[in-house]
């Protein structure tokens, strides 16, 4: 088999067979194939796309890459989530203690990753004490006996993902929906997960912005999870807006809180809510989501979830103040009256890293005190002068800083139009 | 600058600047620019295309990477021809001395390369002393005083696009219009050319199977040509068959003597003429195509090409034989009865590589003795046992092999079908 003819046949929009796809992967993960070729079949395959049965060979061949970690120390109905990540998304902290408390079993590993504010695990090492470190044996014992447990993304998983993620990020060969669907579900796979469900973002502020393209993400991530025998569902939700008012770190641990007690954001918790339908219906595919509405509510009044989440920080020895601390805070005001017609998300996220909360670089460490409070959101009515936005700075000249991006978030307009849905379809 | 935004640019199918192509060819040249994205930029060319101010561009950043030769010591008018290429083109040893003698300058280099023969250099070296590696000096000089000479490529000329070739040449890349003209073109133009004419093959034999496609990469040249203020002028001619009757390289150095004594094959004659028409018209637009003819008819009979020809291989240090030596002779007969109506170029083209008389690889020598005499072309009558080619082979066991080749080649049936033209547009 030669590389060189693999890449005409993809290139020529021929299907490549399962054997071809794993000798391509292998070739390049023990460096036979050379970079200049994988590039060249990668901007191949950005052109011509790959069939179902391709990509689900590719999945498979980028987890059989390197180590995959054994989950089948946990018993009961394990629940994976992913979220294809956006602005002020804070599910995770809300839903796996939801799972936890529904009697699902939640083991959840994060990668920190480069984004607007710190990943999950970041946002959680906020807390005093709180260890995201721990081992696998010690991990596995947690979720057992309380439920769930989040910890940061450990072992050599899917190093052929990690390998031609690198060489697509040099390469303008990012933006392909299968290669995003394999590189996202290699990675899920390889860290253990059996029943997947899936937060795929759409929006301003989302990495796939119009619908109809989070739709095929999410189609081709179901379909590969399906291909390799996991239950699997996937919800599309909004980012045209951040999720919820809270972007950072702490503030956003605040702001999940809040959520735990019922007293969150309601956008916020109509995403939780919909992954936890979700996660109900793949044990159940003609289970009413009605019902499970029902028992999730419940659940949630009896106050089960904050609790969970206070059971899981002390598990994982952390000790939760009354209060996060934040930063200096500065006011950011309304120049015009009106309604908010727009509040740009990718523009937030944006402000959010001049302030210190996301990674540029993969050396860096994240900030947990600074973020913005968003005041005004879509639909609301300001005055001029009015408060559109706290944002916690570690002093004014970044503040200053930040100032151009949050003037051209907002937009205010004399007549309020309709704001899209905030939950797409469900895709299983 | 960014390689990275360059290949988004390109692959999203806007247009390169010219400072961009500059800066992604310096780049790449100088090692700055790494194979893996030049590859991926290839592709996303062979996806996209690319317009005509960037192939100018593209073609002058290839010629900047490398040496240029001064041809400006040659009195008159230069003449340069370049073929794209095919089986039996012997072409330039008969139109060389005819522009000669028509009072043209007619300086030809030629790269050696991989093919089905030899190159007009190796052709030229079966002829006893025939140095085909003046100094450039000694060039010039021939040119003026004799009107011709045929030399190998001397000098780094277009690195940039020896090395972007190796690149294409692994990453299947190779096959897109703007990169093959820019590529050919950047040679020709760095080797002094000025006055340049074109036979761009089409058919079974040529680099460019479809009409429509070499007819695309001729316009493509001649757009160059002229972006760089050339005078240019493409003839497309037919490769279906092989041109001539004689395929190797003694045989073929035989064929265009009979071509200059006026008692060659007709087609390779048509596409000699047809190439000398096209230098009368570069300098003269609206010259007839007729009063050329009747000019390079008149030279012709006067027997001057053959005289030039005979001055060429001379001044070169040349001793001519009446006869130059072949290998041993195996017939090659039909096994039925009918008209040809197909005698596949290519497969008669890798019967001469069998046979010896090509490159595999470029540190070979070619075989200036084997080669194919074709009794039988398309149209001829054949009866069952005539002899469809002799084949001059060092042995039987190497006979043997190229016989399956020729089974394939020759297609008798019944009744006649018509033959397409032998020379298509001329593209100016």
């Amino acid at each position: 088999m030669q590389t060189y003819d693999l890449i005409i046949k993809k290139r020529d929009g021929q299907e490549l067979e399962p054997e071809e796809i794993e000798f391509l992967i292998e070739g390049y993960v023990q460096g036979k194939i050379p970079e200049y070729q994988m590039a060249a079949m990668a901007m191949a395959i950005y052109f011509q796309g790959m069939g179902k049965e391709e990509t689900v060979t590719l999945t498979r061949a980028l987890v059989n890459s390197g180590e995959t970690i054994d989950l089948s120390g946990i018993e009961g109905i394990k629940v994976d989530k992913h979220s294809t990540g956006g602005v002020g998304d804070k599910v995770s902290l809300v839903l796996i203690p939801l799972l936890a408390s529904l009697g699902f079993k939640a083991p959840k590993m994060s990668g920190r990753g480069l984004g607007h504010t710190g990943g999950t695990v970041d946002k959680l090492e906020g807390i005093p004490g709180f260890r995201t470190d721990l081992g696998r044996k010690e991990f596995v014992d947690q979720v057992n006996r309380v439920g769930a447990a989040m910890i940061g993304q450990t072992g050599n998983l899917a190093p052929g993902d990690k390998k031609l993620y690198g060489l697509r990020d040099v390469t303008g060969t990012v933006d392909s929906i299968p290669l995003i669907a394999s590189s996202i579900m290699s990675k899920k796979i390889a860290g253990g997960a059996e029943n997947i469900i899936l937060d795929v973002k759409f929006g301003k502020g989302a990495f796939m912005q119009e619908m109809d393209k989070a739709r095929l993400l999410a189609e081709t991530m179901v379909e590969i999870g399906k291909g390799m025998n996991r239950k699997i569902r996937a919800i599309l939700s909004s980012m045209d807006q951040p999720l919820g008012r809270a972007v950072g770190n702490n503030i956003e641990v605040m702001e999940a809180i809040n959520c735990l007690k019922r007293e969150g954001p309601e956008d916020l918790r109509e995403v939780v809510i919909s992954l936890a339908q979700a996660a109900f219906q793949l044990e159940n595919h003609d289970a009413s989501r009605e019902h499970a509405r029902e028992k999730i509510e419940t659940t949630w009044k009896e106050g089960k979830p904050w609790d969970k989440f206070q059971e899981i920080v002390q598990a994982q020895g952390g000790d939760l103040p009354t209060e996060l601390p934040l930063a200096t805070e500065f006011k950011f005001k309304a120049d015009s009256s009106g309604f908010v017609n727009e509040l740009d998300a990718r523009l937030i996220g944006r402000c959010s890293v001049v302030l210190g909360a996301g990674r540029k670089t993969k050396e860096e460490e994240v900030d947990h005190q600074v973020g913005i409070y968003l005041q005004k959101k879509r639909g609301d009515r300001v005055e001029k002068g009015e408060v559109l936005a706290s944002v916690y700075a570690r002093d004014e000249r970044v503040f200053n800083q930040a100032e151009p991006l949050l003037q051209k978030a907002w937009l205010i307009q004399e007549n309020k139009t309709e704001i899209g849905p905030l939950i797409g379809d469900t895709i299983d």
